[in-house]
This record gives structure tokens, C-alpha cells and sequence, in this order.
């Protein structure tokens, strides 16, 4: 038996009861003759509270300090959670990022990882411990500072490690059954996925699936670490993402993975552009220099009669006012005629590697919208995925006409909804 | 102006608010010209709701994940601290115990200090930072592991700090205003001292006097660095504590330094022992193998008719069960009639190097207790100490009528008291 990769996300060590319920689960692991590492989250609110608690000294906090702070939380999750373990009569060990040779970049609270040495993670295991490792952190290659890795950012340090110890598996546990054909809080007859490539699993990361974010994804694929995402409670098998299927897992791909949807984004668009080289890019340059990722973007025909054209594009709501100051105060150079505002829409996208090959699924895709009485305000497509934006009120029941005609529909209704976890 | 270490205790530092102040006054060393190392614990009841959550998932944590946890305390202090400073408009940055360079011994929850290498200190102090400094944590010379220091250990890590980095002072603050003749809570007429020996600070120390640990005073005595204990609330000159007195303090040290007393104890008299050679030693090596620290040890003479004698000692409370156990145990070894076993005592002590050269103390002493109506039960003296057991019924009286005996009483009631701290 091999070396595994754990990583239990807040909501599964939110109290006392929940660090010793996963110290259960790492001691099976270990007793099964893996060699177990461990990567926790920081204990239900504790960063919450501590944004809280920074928010009360300083309007904008520090970014070292900052990282600082929010470190403790892993620090007090990871050390409990070692001592849960001691007393079921297993030996263990805590480590902090830095400790665990976790060595980043210098951007604090969004930092990327750019170097893995874990000498005394392999000691440790070595010793026949079981490694705790505090996830989302991190210890600066210049600096040597204390650092944050940002949303997901825990996932990341256990894809990471993973992929260091050369792990058979990262398992990432959660507080749903895996990864579904849609939201099971929106698709009730959604089905958990047993088994996604890391090609599907990265768009429907970037097209609002929640369960694993698109960094992460594209770590494990890169370095090729097996994800398997599952449910802290149900101990139920869950989603297996890989490069490509593993031992028993169904060889044929489906030809859909899945639906997602997200209602996060605003759309801006930016009316009256001279139809000239150049327009397009001032624009963009704009709203890039105000360092705001944009999303879909689209661009009419322009109308002959007045050489003028719309361009329209989506970013996260977040960044809505940002981007609107921006442009307007850009407007003068640039030269087109008004902005409009709408944070009332949805994205929905359906993704899957068999499109490729079937050129039928854009016009079923559309059919069903149009079936479901959904307007489709713009389209963009890639090649295993096809987005399309509509009215927010809309979303629900587009992402169920949708899920219904690609054939993704449970025979039961089987999801089983539990709360959303943060990092 | 040179160098100052300051260290803030939980107290001063038990909320938002509290930071804010602390920041201020940190930042009026600065403004002053001083280079500004700041020691903080962790605030309020952090440490007691951490070894809560502790205990919930582990009867006996263990020593190692039991300081992982513990250290997460001081991150949170000392990164807010770190903020509301960078709020005020002045540079700082914090660092645990470890980026201090506090080097300590392998023995956890009660690590001692074995070297400082303070250079990230030095570092950020010439780029015009203030250092904040995570108290009470280090991380041990062979393992790489982070320890903590045990009770006082933020202090601790205050005088070790200033001696590693030559500080012209360590200032202690505190919720009280310096070091008193007794306990202000006691007696009302205490005076507050200007200027204290480390030699009468550490016999005060040790006689039950709870504003600074003897640890903290020996390591100051050792490497001469003055400390001035100090109120965080009233911002008022506090007591200065250094081997010799420093500028403009009174040359002439006074007679007395203070009483003090301690009701922490308990008495164990060991009763009919034979008087023969071997006997204490198998005794004491008894109460020495459960690892308890004894303090006073008195052995009357033997009655010639039996030629047994009793020994009585005093020892923490927390350690008495503990005591009587091994003891019993070895009854039939050492062959002793019975134990008596009383923890309704007190210990009331005068400290002065004064006495060395006034042969009257000792009398006036005695005399002042008698008067007072106090039994006397245990007498023990150093160069410098005299200590008496008494009742622990009669401690305040005793207190008192010995205060005024010695011309320490001040004219008016000043003493302020604030609640106490632990770390």
C-alpha cells in the first residue's frame, strides 16, 4: 500500500466532535497500511473571526500581516486534530507550510506555490507517523514570510504535496458526495460523476462548480496526482479526477460530464464602439489595467449604416464597480458612446469531451433552452464546453431543462445537499 | 536614544481596543527615537480557550501539538498589533518566536531559552521597523520544533531579547503600576518602589510576589539588563529592577524591600522518623524521584527519650496529593510513624539586603507578628529573607502589622489594583 494524500476542508473539523470523527477516518487509513499524510483547513469560522478581529485594527489590513494572522487557524485545527489522533494510540506529527516545505512566491494572501520540499514530512513518515499538515499556507523563497495561498488554497497544498511524495491518491474530503452532473441544489436528480477527466473537471470548475477550483485541477493534472473527492460523513466513494481512468473505472467516456451554472458574474457592455482597429483593445487594456479577469466576451456585427458596434463582456460582480469607474473615466480617449450595468444574469455551461466529436450537442443544447422558454443573451464556446448567458431568474430551471435532455437525469433521486465550505 | 524591548501582557492586549492603545504607546517610543522590539502574549483568554478545545479532544495532550496549538495565541496578538502599528503610519512587522531566532531546549510546555539569534530582528530594526515578537514561544536547537516557555515565559522572552539585541531597558507592561511593598490588594498602604535590587526582586519572587517570575529576574540579573515594570493603563514611571541603581534612582538602597506573601502552599510534616544518618536524604529523595519541588524544610530536634524526631516541608498544593502518595508508598522503606498533611497555611516573608547588616530585623520581625496576635509555625532565613508559616487565616493581618513594623506604610492610600494576569 502506497502513500495517501488527505485534505479535510473547515467544515469537517468544525468543532471538537468533528476533529475527533476525522481522526477516526486517518486512523482506518493508516490501519489499511497506507502511509497517511494529512492536509486540514482551519476549524469551521476561525478565519471569519480573525478577518473580523483585523477588520477591528486596521481598515486594510497588511498583507504580511495579515497572512500572519490567518495562519493561526491552521495552526490551531492541525495541532488538535495530531492530539485527536495520539489518542487513539497512533503516532503524529503537526507541521506548519513553512515546516512541511511548502515554498511560495512573495504575493501575500494570493501566493502560488513554486517549490515543494516536504525532508521532514518523509522523516516523519519514515518514523511511522501520520503527517498533519496545515493547508492554504505557505513560507516565502525571498523573504522566508509567512504566506496564504488565497480561495482553495488548501486543496492546492494537498494536490502539492501529493504530487512531492509522489502519493497514489490526493483525497480531498468535503461535505458533499463528490462531484454531480449539476448543483444538486438545483437538479434534484442530479447524479455524482464516478469518474471525470481533468480536462471536463477544469471547465466546469471555471464555469461555477464549486467542489474543486480550477487550480487545484490543473496542479494534479500537471503533475498527474489522481483526485478523488468525497464526503467526510457519508464515507461513501466519491469522485475520481484524473488525466485518465484508473484500475476498474469505466473506460468509455461520457459524452456529457456535466452542467454548471453561476450567477457570480455582472455583464458590461460598452455601447457605440467605432468599428476601427484598436477600440477592442483600448477597452480591454482598461480593464485590465484595473487588474479585473474578465470572463465571456462578445462582439456584434456593427451596423453598416453607423460604422458603430456593442461589445459586451462578463466579470466577477465583485469587480463591477471597479471596472464601470474605469471605462467611464477612459471614456473621453476611447470614444464610445455609454456603458450599461447588469448584474441580473446567469452563466450556464455544459461540458464534456464527446462534444468534440458530436457535432449535434450546440443545437440540442439550444433546443432545450428554447424548450424551457430561456433566452440566451450571449454564447461563447470552447472545445468541450458551451456557455451561454440569460436572465438570472432563468437559471434554475435552464440548468434542469438542460441536465434533462443530455440524458444526465438520476433514475432516484439521490443527492444528498449538505452546507458549502470556503477555502 | 537606544534600543527598548517592551512586552505587553494579555491583559493589556484582551481586545481590539486594547491593541489600539497598546499600538499608540508603541508608537510614542518610536516617535522618541528609540529602535522598538515589542514582546506580546497572547490576548486574554486566548490561552485558557485553546487548552479548553485541547482538553475536548484529548485527555493529556501531547507536549509537542500541545505548543503548536499554544503558539497560534501570539500569532493572532502580535499580526493585529502588527496592523493597528502599519495603521498608525509607522513600519512593523512581526515574528514568531522562531523567525526571532528564540533558540530553546527540547522540554515542551516548559522549554528553556538556550540561545537568541535575533538577526531577522536586527534586520527589520534597521529598515526602520518595529519588531513585534511573539512571547512565550522558541523552537528547539536539535528537533526544529516550536516549544513554549511555560508560566512567565513572555517575559521571559522580553529580558532575553534585550540581551541578545544590548536594549537599554526592558519594560515590563503590566495592569499594575510597578512592584509594590506588599500586595496593594492586602494592604492599602503599600508603596509603590522606585528602584528594587534584582537581588531583593528575586527573593520577593520567590516568596510569592506575582509581578515578575524569578526566571525572568535571573536572566536579567545575569546579563545586567534593567527592567522597568510598568502599568499599560496609566502610562505613570513605574519600579526599575537592574543589579545597581541606575541614573538618577537613589543611591541608598532602603533597609526592607517589601513583604510578601504566598498561600499557595501546603505543609507535609513527616512524623516519628528515626534519627539516624539517611533518613531526610531517603525522604526527600522520595518526594525529589516524583519530580516536586519542595521549598521549606524544617527537622525539630529529637526527643532524647525516643530518639525519633518529625520533618515538615513545604510544597505547591498542586503537588501535595502527589507527595503524600510517594511518600505513603515508601513508609515501610523509611520506616516513619505517620504523615500530616495541611494546606491551610501561609507564608509570609520580608526581603531586604538591608538585613545582611541590621542583626535587629529578625527580632523587630517576630516582635511585629507576636504583637499581632500571628502563631508562628515554620522559620526559614537567607542572607537576605526571613520567612515565616503561619495560619493561612491570619496572612493579611500578619501582612500588614509587619508593613507598618518596618516604616513601609505610605502616607496615603494609593495603591491601585487591576485584576492579575498569568502568562
Amino acid at each position: 500500500m502506497g502513500l495517501v494524500v488527505q485534505k479535510y476542508g473547515g467544515s469537517s473539523v468544525a468543532d471538537a466532535e468533528g476533529i475527533k470523527r476525522v481522526a477516526k477516518r486517518i486512523v482506518e487509513a493508516k490501519k489499511n497500511g497506507h502511509q497517511v499524510v494529512v492536509v486540514v483547513s482551519a476549524m469551521g469560522d476561525t478565519t471569519d473571526e480573525l478577518i473580523d478581529l483585523a477588520q477591528q485594527v486596521s481598515p486594510i489590513p497588511a498583507g504580511r500581516e495579515f497572512d500572519m494572522l490567518l495562519t493561526a487557524g491552521e495552526r490551531i485545527s492541525m495541532a488538535l486534530l495530531a492530539m485527536a489522533i495520539k489518542n487513539l494510540g497512533h503516532e503524529a506529527q503537526s507541521f506548519t507550510g513553512s515546516q512541511a516545505g511548502v515554498i511560495t512566491d512573495s504575493v501575500h494572501n494570493k501566493a502560488r506555490i513554486i517549490d515543494v520540499t516536504p525532508g521532514r514530512i518523509r522523516t516523519a513518515l519514515e518514523e511511522g507517523n501520520i503527517a498533519i499538515v496545515a493547508g492554504f499556507q505557505g513560507v516565502s523563497h525571498d523573504k522566508k514570510d509567512i504566506t496564504t495561498l488565497g480561495r482553495g488554497g488548501s486543496d492546492t497544498t494537498a494536490v502539492a504535496l501529493a504530487a512531492a511524495l509522489e502519493a497514489e491518491v490526493c483525497e480531498i474530503y468535503t461535505d458533499v458526495d463528490g462531484v454531480f452532473t449539476a448543483d444538486p441544489r438545483v437538479v434534484r436528480k442530479a447524479r455524482k460523476i464516478d469518474w471525470i477527466s481533468s480536462e471536463d473537471m477544469l471547465e466546469l470548475a471555471s464555469s461555477g462548480s464549486k467542489v474543486l477550483l480550477h487550480r487545484c485541477v490543473e496542479y494534479a493534472r500537471r503533475y498527474n496526482i489522481p483526485i478523488h473527492v468525497r464526503s467526510s460523513f457519508s464515507g461513501l466513494r466519491g469522485t475520481w479526477v484524473s488525466n485518465e481512468p484508473q484500475g476498474d473505472q469505466k473506460v468509455e467516456q461520457a459524452l456529457i460530464s456535466g452542467v454548471a451554472h453561476d450567477t457570480s458574474e455582472a455583464k458590461i457592455t460598452v455601447v457605440g464602439v467605432p468599428d476601427k482597429p484598436g477600440e477592442a483593445a483600448a477597452i480591454f487594456r482598461t480593464v485590465s489595467d484595473a487588474e479585473i479577469n474578465i470572463d465571456m466576451v462578445v462582439q456584434n456585427v456593427s451596423a453598416a449604416s453607423t460604422g458603430l458596434t456593442d461589445i459586451s463582456f462578463t466579470l466577477p460582480k465583485a469587480d463591477g464597480h471597479k471596472a464601470m469607474e474605469s471605462l467611464t473615466k477612459a471614456q473621453p480617449v476611447i470614444g464610445f458612446d455609454s456603458l450599461r450595468y447588469d448584474d441580473q444574469i446567469a452563466k450556464i455551461s455544459l461540458v464534456g469531451a464527446g462534444m468534440k466529436t458530436n457535432p449535434g450537442v450546440t443545437a440540442s443544447f439550444f433546443e432545450a433552452l428554447s424548450n424551457a422558454g430561456v433566452n440566451i443573451e450571449l454564447i461563447s464556446t470552447s472545445e468541450i464546453r458551451i456557455s451561454v448567458v440569460t436572465r438570472a431568474d432563468d437559471v434554475n430551471e435552464a440548468v434542469r431543462a438542460v441536465h434533462t435532455a443530455f440524458g444526465l437525469d438520476s433514475d432516484t433521486d439521490e443527492a444528498v445537499v449538505y452546507g458549502g465550505t470556503g477555502r
